[in-house]
């Protein structure tokens, strides 16, 4: 069976990881009145039962999501059901699908995607209204860049998947006589997985591993954060479809909606049907899930990201992009920095020396003007997600005799947005009870230590320790350059330099960057290299005289 | 850089998954005079120092090897080196090796393999006088087989180094702009790998992590048996020289010497440098190793190898294929079958019915006839390689109240050799206390079963629960053969059909068969997919703008 040429050119771009992007991020490139038939088609569910998942042997109907821009609950219900039957339906669901070659699969999961395409608009209100996300980031993220990341699984599964010849004829001589073997190779799935959703990223984070499991020939329960469901519920909802319109049994992928008072993920967890879990959140949970014998576990947990500023050509230009990085969806993002390591003798730039004063200042104002700039601020920060964050670092300033930064942010559309400006704080190299460990949401720290040296050195501390996802160097100088690279990659935390303009440290673009090396603490698993799809099947050999 | 041509075919070699050799199995491939001075330069080895391996810093030298073919101590003595100049020397070495290109560094490792083939006689000596296994045995698995194995873990490591892009130039439309960026795309090396070999298979089961580590670029320490050095001793030693000419540490791969009164695998293994840990040997540490938090781990550990016989159109030809893969190295092949499933109503033949008792008969004469045929017995038996095996061997036949089965094996040149013929014992399905574990060693159970399915239950049972690393079917009955591919693959067992003749089950050909499937208890890894190379380095992406 032949590969279908649109995944064919996705395995060749992964490989050449140039900028490539199956499905356009600008919501300008979709049919014009797409975006108020989304609107409209989100308004409609509100306070309605989301009825377009497979309902059959629901034990009830549940929804707890609370949108961040209204700080209402959308009264919206999806359809709960019991542990055993979810398992027992992911258990017969696989059968007909792990028989399927995987270029059919390859073809169908494709279709899947076409079909979330109808859709993007929808899901970026949906992610909007539960992520606090703001609407571009939010068609962005879970729309065509997670339909991208999808495709990456669905590009490097089929390419792994058919690396190896499936029936060969094995022929020794052995002298006198030839031994010949008919042997046949299969890539054997494990089972069932499980893939947990974050409250941040609902589609983004979830369609890689789900993708890679339904490629390698496994089904799939997908548990959603009870706060986030709706984007992936209507992605779920259009992968039944098209797998009913092969004859396929919808409940290949299921969505395992529950809530904050009983939560199930851990039944579904420890199950022994449930063979693969994924998993995107805090680390004590992923922490939990990595221990789980028998199962085979991708996650991608907490880090603690850093700057490190040595010197700078611009710092006007590198303040700007550091506000940018920090206010992006107001510091909630896995890739956004947290510690600013900076020598207490400053920085030099192209205009004298900044001293360590002038930088945390620099920042901070950056920030806030951004903020204020009625264009920029509330479309940068969008909301944030949940009070527990909010609260978060409400008490880490408190505990630190800050106030939080006084920003004006007017969001005209959105009166109750749950709004905060990232603050800038100035601690101490002494103060590691603070710099090393994560304060997820919209703070940063400023860490003046005593050379560059030292702040490379704390930053790869820090990685190697507590993890990190990214890492923001600026130096002009080649040498320091080339050693940060090579101290922070031997603690597997890739780096970005000199970044200004339109280059952000917090975007990792499919079919490109590596998301989380699996390196270090902050996961165990990458988007996408070829063990987050190899670790999902088993080879087996059998030969035949 | 490009991918040097015998290593070019070796990669596409394993994607075909055809017979293919790069070092010739028949000693006769080799020039003439080659075994007179392997066995020399062996028979000069005895009672002396090893002085071939870097020996700078050694505590000691200690050796206690013993010939199962003479039942002597060949007072080999080796350096020995504390815990932690081991580990110190290995991160040192590493340094510069992770440097150097993935092509520069498989053409020194394809070096080393040309250097060790001038040493496989003595090689096939050694492997003789510490495993037991017979000389041609020794020659094939130690030399030709180790060398092909070796060469995989290289050619499929290559593969992935190289499977993208290296440097990037990234651009992306933003509309009035193109965004820049310059990416670079590492493979990151672990650290430190120990490979821990077994007394059985010393250099086989040792050179895939060892080659597969290096490839990768971390270092290596090797912890041998201590009852199995020198065959993995020349070889480290062969490595050291060709690491040296190049202007590279010997100490990259080092031989770390134990004694079972002193073990050092532990200290070595907890030590935090090591990240990478390679096993082979029994399930108890096994499990051990596979706790260890923070380590990658690769393990091949025991398992319960069934035969399935349903019916068959020869028997003569099947029992004397049995019989053969029984007494193969007196059963000590982990490849070796142990539970034979037969009927209760015995099976259909094209002479007629066989009773289960006529089958158990069957196995064990054919079994004495090789054994007492002076020109196949001795060369297929082999010798038993310690007397922990044969007096386990002897305990489970006392305890269900049998003697060993007699046979006259004599083997002229080795009158003390440490001989046991494999014993066939016939039990009950309810004895599953007997067929549920392994019996290391020369014992086969014939296990009376009700019927067919029964058979193909519990063979799937014990592959499940146990582990299994073959099993092998008789079967006339096309979709009962059907049916056992389909029920084993899915407990990750590779299954042989109605192997006759010269197709043995216990041979698993490099660049074809998968070794060990990874996927049920007798092990976590195997030789070789992409898992084998991808666990043990780890991608990581610069951007500079």
């Amino acid at each position: 069976m032949s590969i279908n040429p649109r995944i064919a050119e996705a395995i060749e771009q992964l490989k050449l990881r140039t900028y490539y992007s199956a499905y356009p991020e600008n919501p300008k490139a979709y049919p014009e009145e797409a975006n108020e038939a989304g609107k409209l088609a989100f308004q409609k569910r509100l306070s309605n039962k989301f009825e377009e998942l497979q309902s059959e042997g629901a034990v009830s109907w549940i929804g707890e999501e609370v949108s961040p821009y209204m700080q209402v609950g959308l009264g919206i219900e999806y359809p709960a059901f019991s542990v055993d039957s979810l398992i027992s339906s992911a258990v017969d669901a696989k059968k007909a699908w792990s028989h399927l070659s995987p270029e059919k699969r390859a073809d169908i999961l494709l279709e899947t995607l076409d079909k979330i395409t109808g859709r993007f608009f929808e899901i970026a209100y949906a992610t909007m209204h539960t992520t606090g996300q703001s609407f571009v980031m939010s068609f962005q993220a879970s729309g065509p860049h997670a339909n991208d990341r999808a495709l990456e699984s669905i590009a490097l599964g089929l390419q792994e998947l058919t690396r190896f010849a499936s029936d060969v004829t094995w022929v020794k001589n052995m002298g006198k006589f030839d031994l010949t073997l008919k042997k046949n190779f299969k890539p054997v799935s494990k089972g069932v997985g499980l893939v947990i959703g974050c409250s941040t990223f609902p589609t983004w984070n979830t369609v890689p591993g789900v993708f890679a499991n339904l490629i390698t020939g496994n089904s799939v329960i997908v548990k959603p954060h009870p706060k986030s469901v709706l984007p992936i519920a209507i992605v779920v909802a259009e992968m039944q479809k098209v797998f009913m319109a092969h004859g396929l049994d919808a409940k290949l992928v299921q969505l395992a909606v529950d809530s904050l008072a009983s939560p199930i993920t851990k039944h579904i967890a420890e199950h022994p049907s449930v063979k693969l879990i994924d998993y995107t959140g805090g680390s004590e949970f992923g922490e939990y899930i990595e221990s789980l014998p028998g199962k085979t576990v991708f996650t991608e947990k907490a880090g603690v990201n850093s700057v490190i500023l040595e010197s700078v050509a611009d710092p006007k230009a590198v303040f700007g992009n550091l506000a940018f990085s920090a206010s992006l969806y107001s510091g909630q993002m896995c890739t956004a920095p947290q510690n600013i390591f900076v020598p207490a003798s400053g920085i030099k730039t192209s205009e004298g020396t900044l001293s360590f004063d002038e930088v945390v200042n620099g920042i901070q104002q950056a920030i806030v003007g951004m903020a204020e700039n009625p264009k920029m601020g509330p479309f940068t920060l969008g909301a944030i997600q949940n009070d527990l964050t909010r609260n978060r670092v409400m008490e880490t300033l408190g505990s630190l005799g800050k106030s939080p930064v006084s920003a004006q942010v007017e969001n005209a559309e959105f009166n109750d947005a749950r709004i905060m400006t990232p603050s800038v704080v100035a601690i101490e190299e002494g103060d590691k009870a603070i710099w090393n460990k994560e304060c997820f949401g919209p703070i940063m720290f400023v860490v003046k230590v005593v050379n560059a040296d030292k702040a490379l050195e704390l930053a790869a501390f820090n990685a190697e320790n507590k993890g990190a996802i990214t890492c923001l160097c600026y130096s002009t100088d080649q040498t320091y350059c080339e050693r940060v690279e090579e101290v922070m990659n031997a603690v597997f935390t890739p780096v970005s330099f000199n970044f200004t303009g339109a280059a952000f440290v917090n975007q990792h673009a499919a079919f490109s960057d590596f998301h989380v090396t699996g390196g270090n603490p902050s996961g165990n698993a990458t988007f996408t290299d070829a063990l987050f799809i190899n670790r999902r099947f088993v080879w087996v050999g059998n030969r035949y005289a």
